[in-house]
């Protein structure tokens, strides 16, 4: 598995942004392309809350990877042109630290004995792959969804990092519609009695609330729209109302159990409950109380926000304050609204949309 | 408890719509107002899903009811005038008869050997009532959300019962979107270890379940909008991260938590899952495939839809499309769009908008 998968390695320690200290991490990425002579080719790449680093195949790892579509020679993000780094978020559990590693001083897995997780963390530990990478002078950063609050994260931790930022169906700072659905995910998981306060079983983890709080994300990422369409009121099997009257007779009710259960035993419920709550905790403007003045002091030349306008979990309106937000002096900035119908999932569906408008910023640069 | 309370009993049993037969039911309705000497101006109201019969005060019971501002001498529906008839519905809680009552083929409570419930079993509970009042030509039936779905289907299946319709914020058959939301829901409460396959006992019930599916209740019936002027960032207490990383540290934490508390220990959870269920099954066209079709059978002189704009789970172009529907010859149709933000909660709270539109269909006829 992941055999693309490169590490760095601090040994030094991590110190968190909201406090807490990790003894040691490490923070696994992949890498696609080579970087040029001037070392300004250089394109660092944030997840949303489940992907691992393995963004698009490669010689290496031939699977493909989360976002295929976007990464790769000849692809919008051309890799016979740019050097693309993707980092698993620390707090994740596919290869970075996280509370399912062990840590160091106790030889037990950090469980909830690890700091509250911030977005600069995740930040932080991108930046520390990008220094051992000697490439401080990026060509930009980019990130969907909670990689795009990484990537807005990363401008204002290292304002002259990067030239160019492209978000995606991201935010700023949650709201509290998003905060309320991430918060009932957290507690579906909480409440299934096998977690048990965090120190779970490996082998018996608590998949019923992992699978509602899958089923909720699903919901939350995707529109009534498309559903109308795809789905209608269509029956599994025979078409009428099965014996059981709560069983899945709705082809929607069948499509949320099966990708639920694909979920369910491939992503650790601790690192779910510390990305997720990271993702509420964010709030670029939080130093200075201002949105603006935060990204004001990055050096950035370019600045793209996109987003999908039957997004509810990251709305339009969220993207466009963004870039509102984004405007500087000798800066140039682009919000893009796209009229996908697969809400916050479309940036990995309706790539026909989402394609061309990335292609445009790094095909010109 | 309910002193206004008064009960319909078919001692002769009564055939499901679906399927099944009870043995003898109740149904429990209030009343306001008197009967005119035409026996021509009585309202018949059907509630959403989780409100008893108690939709505004009066002399039996001064508590104020779940419409308290749309009911009642002077208001909306003004019972100086109008004859109310408000019936708690099929498969509830509060006098109806439901899987919570008892089987007195058995001496025990029906829990699931209770037969599938359809909205169309609500809407025949509610003929009973009116019939036995000797109430058979109504002025109007009125519901919102499940009791519009209600009063759709008393219309089709008592196609000269009532010369006017009323749906608020309802629909004409559940969508996808609204049939994945109910369907969590439910999955939550029967998760809950101590739902027991509905055997639970009445002292320890499946809380946590029921606090869940409550809590996706209140976001799915509220909006973005709203809560993000209502909350914003705001915190609950000191303003900073509690020593609980999962606790409830925003206050739209904390309002969730405080209103799916109240609602926990109110409502029976099997009841719940009837009740949910039974809206999505819910699909005026069945029969002849075409909505149109159904709504055309019956001889309404006036119909008015009204929907939010906000309302995500029953969507302003399922208003629109029920209001198309209901078009007929010597129909006269009435589709209003309201710009509230409370998402499909508003009937019950944006009364300012609300009240003048209601009002205008009760002054005029």
């Amino acid at each position: 598995m992941f055999p693309a998968r490169k590490f760095v390695r601090l040994d030094a320690g991590f110190r968190m942004h909201r406090g807490g200290f990790l003894p040691a991490i490490d923070v696994a990425y992949e890498t696609w392309g080579e970087p040029n002579r001037e070392k300004n080719n250089a394109v660092l790449l944030f997840t949303g809350l489940s992907p691992s680093a393995h963004a698009a195949s490669s010689a290496e790892d031939p699977s493909p990877g989360w976002w295929e579509d976007m990464v790769g020679p000849g692809r919008p993000i051309d890799t016979r042109r740019y050097f693309v780094i993707c980092v698993n978020s620390l707090g994740s559990c596919f290869g970075s630290t996280g509370p399912a590693s062990i840590d160091p001083r106790t030889g037990e897995p950090y469980r909830l004995s690890f700091p509250v997780l911030a977005i600069e963390d995740i930040a932080a530990a991108g930046y520390e792959v990008v220094k051992s990478l000697g490439l401080l002078h990026l060509h930009s950063v980019i990130g969907p969804s909670m990689g795009g609050m990484s990537a807005l994260a990363f401008c204002t931790l290292y304002p002259r990092a990067a030239r160019g930022l492209v978000t995606i169906s991201s935010a700023s700072r949650a709201e509290p519609f998003a905060i309320a659905i991430r918060s009932l995910q957290r507690e579906m998981i909480r409440a299934d009695r096998h977690w048990q306060n965090g120190t779970y079983d490996l082998e018996d983890p608590p998949q019923t609330g992992m699978r509602l709080a899958r089923k909720l994300g699903m919901i939350s990422y995707r529109s009534a729209e498309e559903w109308a369409g795809r789905f209608g009121r269509e029956r599994v099997g025979a078409g009428h109302v099965s014996g059981d009257v709560f069983g899945n007779d709705f082809e929607v009710e069948s499509y949320l159990e099966n990708h639920a259960s694909k979920f369910v035993g491939s992503f650790d419920p601790n690192c779910y409950l510390y990305l997720s709550r990271a993702m509420d905790l964010f709030d670029i403007g939080e130093h200075s109380g201002c949105v603006a003045t935060e990204l004001g002091k990055a050096s950035l030349e370019r600045a793209m926000v996109v987003g999908a306008e039957s997004d509810f979990l990251f709305p339009i309106h969220q993207q466009e304050e963004l870039a509102d937000c984004l405007e500087h002096d000798d800066r140039e900035v682009e919000f893009v609204s796209l009229p996908s119908i697969q809400g916050h999932d479309s940036f990995l569906v309706d790539m026909d949309r989402f394609r061309p408008v990335v292609s445009a910023f790094y095909d010109r640069s």
